[in-house]
């Protein structure tokens, strides 16, 4: 099935970290969210869904924070058939999934783990690998980093677990963490023709400061379906 | 000067109420503020500002909420050498201007009155007249609404004013207001290459509840200039 990002050029490499992108669908009004969850095709619609598997076999790990991960929570890799799509670009058949969890509250019965293709890599604090239920490492690979950073997290996977590539799925903190770091390469933005308008609701970053400014930030590419628009940026620091 | 802007084909009439139709610059990350103020630039560029003043020359009115206007406290108009666009449309040279303040806290010594082409409107409640500076009355037309609801703001803009067309510009309560009422037909967004991630700053629609879903939010044109954005929504109630 043809899509216009089956074929997606990336730098060859970023020296001594993955190259990182990030994939959000947001209303117009910037909501990711719409009554507090991310409910199927609002914000975002089928083919959103569709655009975000084709994105994931570009990408050797595909990173979410714990909250996303409790919303939707499953392996965070592409249906059987897009496999051969990511063996043609010399990727192994499904990406590693790698979930962010400070506190280290994953459900050991969470879908994450039924069929999971590869064992999922939670990354967490000491405080959470204390609190995390033991019978986790047997289906999980646990990293314990002191206090997680991106740097951290960027070193960790690129040097223990060969990741060239990484894609970030949210939430909004984990998305913000990268971009204050100054970690984020490109943004992958779906702009779905929706208005939320409600304040609680969550934006794709949110932290306590009005993130630095990139040196640029470049619209690579705008492509629409129907009333969807999906965005490509490069982010310059 | 060519600005694609320059020529927009609107609906003659929409009965009853003024054609309404809002512009808003947003961020990536739908924020309307960065470190809760509009500062020039950022969010939006020179050229984001030319396209404000475009629209403009389009509608009867231009309407903002007190708080957007003591923010950038100026004549809601055109730049005198674009009032040959609206003439040649057979529009006033300069729209009116509308300023909704249910509280009344309009400085009597705001730019907003120096060089004003025609007074202002205030469109005020009741408390809000009780409050209102007494020198207003002489540099300005003080409307009071027992609620100022959008529905009777947009009646009294046409039956006494002569509105066809209305331009929403903020802030976030106001156009909340307005969509919540189904009383949007069309957005304009800018959406201008900057990350903001600060939690407390503004997107383009607030208010308590996730608003009622439009049958339809059409993209009816994607422009773009340098890295920034301009798009065109068409709203089916």
């Amino acid at each position: 099935m043809s899509h216009f990002y089956n074929q997606l050029e990336f730098p060859e490499t970023k020296g001594d970290r993955p190259f990182v992108a990030m994939n959000m669908v947001s209303s117009i009004d910037g909501k990711i969210t719409a009554g507090g969850a991310q409910r199927p095709g609002y914000p975002g619609s089928p083919f959103d869904r569709h655009t975000m598997n084709v994105l994931r076999t570009h990408f050797d790990a595909v990173l979410a924070g714990g909250n996303t991960l409790r919303q939707h929570p499953y392996y965070l890799g592409v249906p059987s058939e897009m496999e051969n799509m990511r063996l043609e670009k010399g990727l192994d058949a499904q990406p590693l999934t790698v979930v962010l969890t400070r506190s280290g509250t994953i459900d050991p019965a969470s879908p994450l783990f039924i069929k999971a293709p590869l064992p999922p890599i939670l990354i967490t604090s000491p405080e959470g690998a204390r609190r995390m239920a033991p019978s986790l490492s047997a289906q999980a690979c646990i990293e314990i980093l002191p206090k997680a950073t991106p740097r951290q997290i960027l070193a960790l996977l690129q040097q223990k677990y060969r990741v060239g590539r990484l894609l970030l799925e949210g939430g909004p903190q984990v998305n913000y963490q990268f971009i204050q770091a100054r970690l984020l390469d490109e943004l992958f933005l779906t702009l779905h023709p929706s208005l939320i308008g409600n304040r609680a609701d969550l934006s794709l970053a949110m932290g306590d400061k009005v993130l630095d400014r990139a040196q640029a930030i470049e619209l690579a590419a705008v492509n629409r379906y129907g009333h969807e628009l999906f965005l490509r940026y490069r982010l310059i620091w």
